[in-house]
């Protein structure tokens, strides 16, 4: 594993912690079993819950008859949605609930229809997963069930089963009928220049559509919550989460209490991916928590987690690129239709937004769909609707280069976007380092290296997320010992402790290892909005450096206090107070950390940012194959991965996002998928038939760290941990293409699949 | 229960919030059971440690084998006092340990020689209680045993039985041979003006000696520590404690570890009185635990709280004070003895510098000991050592009154201190309202009602507290709903949370209810000392009102934003931000709180701050009893305890506090005592035996709320938790005195002692 150190660096800042590897704070407690998760919490009185599912995919409920389960000895409460408020509150603020509210509570427990198998329809609390497991047998419900759609394609033709009456979309694909109910959720077109005349300038065209399947982020620890409802109303819910505070409001909206009345304790979680961001349970264990008085936890199954919770949508997409002879892309058009499940949302936005930044393009013309389904309501799942979209891009940059006998590197770094360049949005970029990321691609030895041998192929695909910034608290509390307590309220993923502690050790000039890292709940921090977005180390960071410099602020007016000077004589640098009068007085953090009990009192400050700029973040990977001609097995044989991480402030947990990032992307392109039968029943819910990349499927995947940092983040930081999966299926589809000659259309690239495609087109071309 | 405002309260101030009594936060928790104490802690593999503890007074151990106890099956450790360090690490600054930690360390485990009956000599740490019960009785341990000594004046005689053969004392009774080990273990000594012309001036001089006994705080939940030493060295304390930051540095020391390797988690407080100020099983509990890298918890049973923890100090007073024939008194000498039991410590500081507060004395001595004995060793208990001395001097001072044929109110007033008069100490008092308690006193209808019967007398004393100011820490959170979450690190033992959210809601301009306080962890907050010394309230809430003067400077900005104008024309008044220019834009707390994600994100604010004045607070009590004089039993006809709280913030949680300590103070008075028998065993050492007062033991005592603002809060809050205790006991005295026309120069006032004494008192006059 090796960092190269971008050279296009030029201004090179020299750190004393930012850049190094310290051993994260909570290492030894997560691999000794003293971490708690959602799952360990314990509380007096403890129920446990259970949720009955649809066994269909379409259907009315007509009628649930919960009284033999509610006669069940042990059975102490049943609920179904009407135990819930009809509607949720409304909200104003996007930013604080960052879901369609609404669809939530619809999705949690569904009230007059079921829009897909495993839909959530009743639950219990009960003495026992025994007991729970019974009761649920014995809840009778008449379902009348209806024609279903779990295609995209064939949701969107007219006369295709309707999931919402209400549904309308303007500009959908059922345009003309716009006054009809329609399965398209939701219609986005960006469009610059004049994409006909960029065609007809173009030497080549290339155009294809690609199929891509619905996967689960995988996390390991199953979605589960606590909840206890006390007699005074105040509700606690403790859970595996990655953003408290959203889940708060969330829930607030759904059960119309105020958020003041709810506290969310975030326990340590077990992966997240985008798929722990919203509430999904914790209403069901919280009425059903005040229906008992007493406090219940539902951990779901695998099944169920894979059923009844949120994967990244399927998609259809078709791209079309044209390109002048000496390969300068005149105009792209695609149309990118995404499944969103049985809900609104889905990832058309950000795939048409994001997938041709690499490109400077002057024609364009994008259209991005999403469709709902009688399939799970799907969720974000890192850098979320890019993946599917550069899948389908990438590929077709590099068939385009093949027509025009380029190589792909050199095609892409011809037409490469830079900061101020206009994007699909026609909103210039920000600091960015696409370029960098393709030179270091060009520049590394992996991509001139021989293949070695038959059957193989070599593929590069670029990646890009824009990341957002969003809402972050910080609290620090200086101990006497020099120490300092460091309070924020962000969930730690992916080692936000050990990234956030060397943010302010740089600042107070003393080591990571003198800093305690804590995650407080929602009671107990300011607020601070969802882990994820690839946001914590930069926003969070930034909320970190403030009050760490406000803490210096404060300290140095002590310093001034001791030597009877003015603050303004105080200097602060290297870790060191030093008068700048003639007195030599210097003391250094720890010596006046000693001090402070004594003049005036301990030393404590908070800081709340709101970051505009977050900095986006490139990526690229390289990846080698070996595919097997009589099985279609393909073997994944080297693969680099490169991002932009602007300045990676410990650089084994950048590498373990870009390595994570790869590994998912390369589950995603060869194995992984939501597998339906007819019935729209998904067949294969369980990591022994959901197939998930393990060590022995994949090499050491080699992280490079490109670094041009980002002017918005005062160490230059920018957010890492999503651009690394974007890449990933389009490379490993482009080595495929190289080794078998036969452009691959469909994800996942199954032995199957391979075999089927290769034969196919080999026929036709017979 | 009624409230009187004091009618010297001239300058009054209008609050909206400050005086109201809401509903605390933590009540339905902790009344239904889901509020967590100590004992409820429970975490995965927890192991069940138990104590050994001396059977002999004082005794050399010379061997301890605990070979059988380990080889018992279930046993996982065994520790003695070898596994800790030989000594605990130095430390200045005496405010952040609050205790002589060396004498803490040894009296947590004996080394060399057990000093107490109940001293701890060894551990164990087993699978189960019942395991570690059996572990207990194999450890085999010799001892030498050694003379032992139980009372004051007979350790202080020469040739007594010496606890420590370092110990020196300057000044001690053993002065001549101050060179020799001594048992005194502390001589302090304040002396005004001329003693010998004083009481030639006088025309009347009362000179008497008392005794009281050593008596526990009472706290219905036992110590308990859970501690989890992980394989990272950092070790985490789940613990009823009143101040977790105190415990951490204790037990740092102790262990020789850094603070910031140790987080203690206060868990809700079932009571502590000043008994849970310090470190007591926790490094007990932390080095089984390091033992077996399993977390280990320990609860007391109530034997071994009685035997185990600090009670008060007893003590040996003679107090002489002499006055003219109108009044005036004229001189004082007092030498006030307290046993200290096991180690230094003990209570003549405080006697010595409180007891005489309410009397502006020219010529005054007053000498205090402190004398080690093998007894368990002593700890603070609410106003520590002032009750002791009051029972002394508040009954001299009623005996001169009888003496002088005088109303022994009229004798205080006529002697009473006002600001600005100079202490024992020589310094002034600051702003206190002694005088305007004793005119409140003399008001009430209590102070003249008829007695109606014989054998019936009344009492009063009064009593009087400096109160200590104390580093506090807080932080503030505002949510968009305008609802705020509170974090302090003050444990809430009598209602904190209430009153320093009231504090917030009087700044803040919002609803207590729309407050969430909650009870920082040593990782989460910043640095705050003791819930203890009087001081919550004053001075947390201080850091409160910084915290949240704060958030309405930070929202300031943000209204001028909105406003487009300048925070200098914004004025914040009643709950309401309001445009100083005439563009009549306004915008309350909760509208602007809506507001702030889109205006540059939340706002938070922390305070940490060091409060120099607390307020002293004076207290008197009224108490009517009738003596059976057959029996001697006494009741307690009427009692009304009267509090100069400053300002009450919260009336009924003062009032609480007030009649709180009313009822220790009877207790004490009446019922509560260590009693030894000949081999310096605790013979009464349950609940059954050990009598504290219960409900039908006492009528309603009705407190007397005075309010004389303290100028050092902007509220003008004084502590107010401890001073009620000061004078019941003199109170309780002078009535039975008064009752029985004898006084009574011993605690408990049991009906054994009084039957004797008046028998005795009788007979010599007969």
């Amino acid at each position: 594993m090796t960092t190269t150190a971008d050279s296009t660096n030029r201004e090179k800042r020299r750190f004393r912690v930012v850049g190094t590897r310290p051993i994260r704070h909570d290492g030894v407690d997560k691999v000794t079993g003293r971490a708690k998760f959602g799952i360990d919490t314990q509380v007096a009185g403890l129920l446990c819950g259970a949720i009955l599912r649809s066994p269909h995919a379409h259907a009315r409920i007509r009628k649930i008859d919960a009284s033999k389960a509610e006669a069940l000895p042990g059975v102490k409460a049943v609920m179904t949605a009407r135990d819930l408020p009809e509607k949720p509150d409304q909200h104003e603020n996007f930013w604080e609930v960052l879901a369609n509210v609404d669809a939530l509570a619809r999705n949690m427990m569904a009230r007059d229809k079921v829009l897909f198998k495993g839909h959530a329809v009743a639950a219990v609390a009960a003495i026992n997963p025994h007991v729970a497991d019974e009761a649920l047998g014995l809840i009778e419900i008449e379902y009348e069930t209806l024609p279903h759609v779990i295609d995209v394609r064939a949701a969107m033709e007219p006369g295709a089963p309707i999931l919402h009456d209400d549904l309308r979309t303007q500009g959908g694909a059922q345009d003309a009928t716009a006054d009809a109910p329609t399965n398209v959720a939701n219609h986005i077109q960006f469009a610059l220049g004049d994409v006909a005349k960029g065609f007809k300038e173009a030497d080549a065209i290339v155009e294809r559509s690609f199929q891509t399947k619905s996967v689960h982020q995988g996390y390991i620890e199953p979605s589960n919550s606590t909840a206890s409802w006390s007699a005074d109303g105040y509700l606690t819910i403790w859970k595996s989460t990655q953003a408290p505070f959203i889940v708060r409001q969330q829930v607030a909206l759904i059960l119309r209490i105020p958020v003041s009345s709810i506290r969310i304790v975030p326990m340590e979680i077990g992966g997240g991916f985008g798929g722990k961001v919203n509430t999904d349970i914790d209403p069901i264990t919280a009425i059903l928590s005040k229906k008992t008085g007493q406090p219940v936890k539902i951990v779901l199954n695998r099944s169920e987690v894979f059923e009844g919770t949120g994967p990244a949508p399927c998609a259809h997409n078709t791209v079309k690129i044209g390109a002048t002879k000496d390969g300068k892309i005149t105009a792209v058009e695609a149309t990118l239709v995404y499944g969103a499940g049985a809900f609104p949302g889905g990832g058309a936005g950000g795939g048409a937004m994001t997938a041709l930044s690499p490109y400077k393009i002057e024609n364009v013309k994008i259209d991005g769909y999403d469709v709902v389904l009688n399939t799970p309501w799907t969720a974000a799942y890192r850098a979320p609707g890019v993946p599917q979209a550069a899948h389908a891009t990438e590929q077709v940059i590099d068939e385009l280069a093949q027509k025009l006998e380029m190589d792909p590197m050199e095609l892409r770094l011809k037409n490469v976007t830079r900061p101020g360049d206009r994007q699909v949005t026609g909103i210039p970029f920000p600091s960015m380092g696409i370029a960098e990321v393709e030179e270091a691609m060009l520049r590394h030895p992996h991509y001139r290296a021989p293949l070695g041998g038959p059957n193989r192929g070599r593929g590069a695909a670029m990646g890009y997320w824009g990341n957002h910034g969003m809402h972050s608290s910080a609290t620090i509390a200086v101990n006497s010992n020099g120490t300092i307590s460091l309070i924020t309220g962000s969930v730690d993923i992916g080692g936000s402790r050990p990234v956030l502690a060397i943010q302010a050790a740089e600042v107070l000039g003393i080591d990571v290892e003198d800093i305690r890292p804590s995650v407080g709940d929602t009671d107990s921090v300011g607020y601070t909005s969802v882990t994820g977005g690839s946001r914590t180390a930069h926003d969070t960071g930034i909320a970190v450096i403030q009050a760490s410099e406000e803490v210096i602020r404060r300290m140095r007016d002590r310093a001034a206090l001791l030597w009877e000077t003015q603050a303004e004589d105080v200097a602060f640098q290297d870790g060191l107070f030093v008068s700048k009068t003639d007195s030599g007085d210097r003391l250094t953090f720890k010596e006046l950390a000693a001090k402070l009990l004594v003049t005036g009192g301990p030393v404590s400050a908070s800081a709340s940012v709101e970051p505009k700029s977050i900095g986006p973040s490139a990526s690229g990977m390289i990846v080698d194959v070996e595919v097997d001609p009589e099985t279609g097995k393909v073997d994944v044989l080297r693969a680099t991965i490169f991002q932009d991480a602007g300045k990676a402030a410990h650089p084994s947990y950048v590498e373990g996002q870009m390595q994570g990032g790869a590994t998912q992307g390369l589950g995603w392109g060869l194995n992984e998928e939501y597998f339906f039968d007819e019935s729209g029943a998904m067949v294969n819910s369980s990591f022994l038939d959901y197939r998930m990349p393990i060590t022995m499927d994949l090499p050491m995947i080699e992280p490079v760290v490109v670094e041009v940092p980002s002017p918005g983040h005062p160490f230059g930081l920018r957010g890492v941990g999503e651009s690394s999966i974007v890449s990933p299926m389009a490379a490993v589809s482009n080595a495929i293409s190289r080794a078998t000659g036969v452009r691959m259309e469909h994800l996942p690239l199954s032995p199957r699949y391979i075999l089927e495609r290769t034969a196919q087109v080999g026929e036709s071309a017979g």
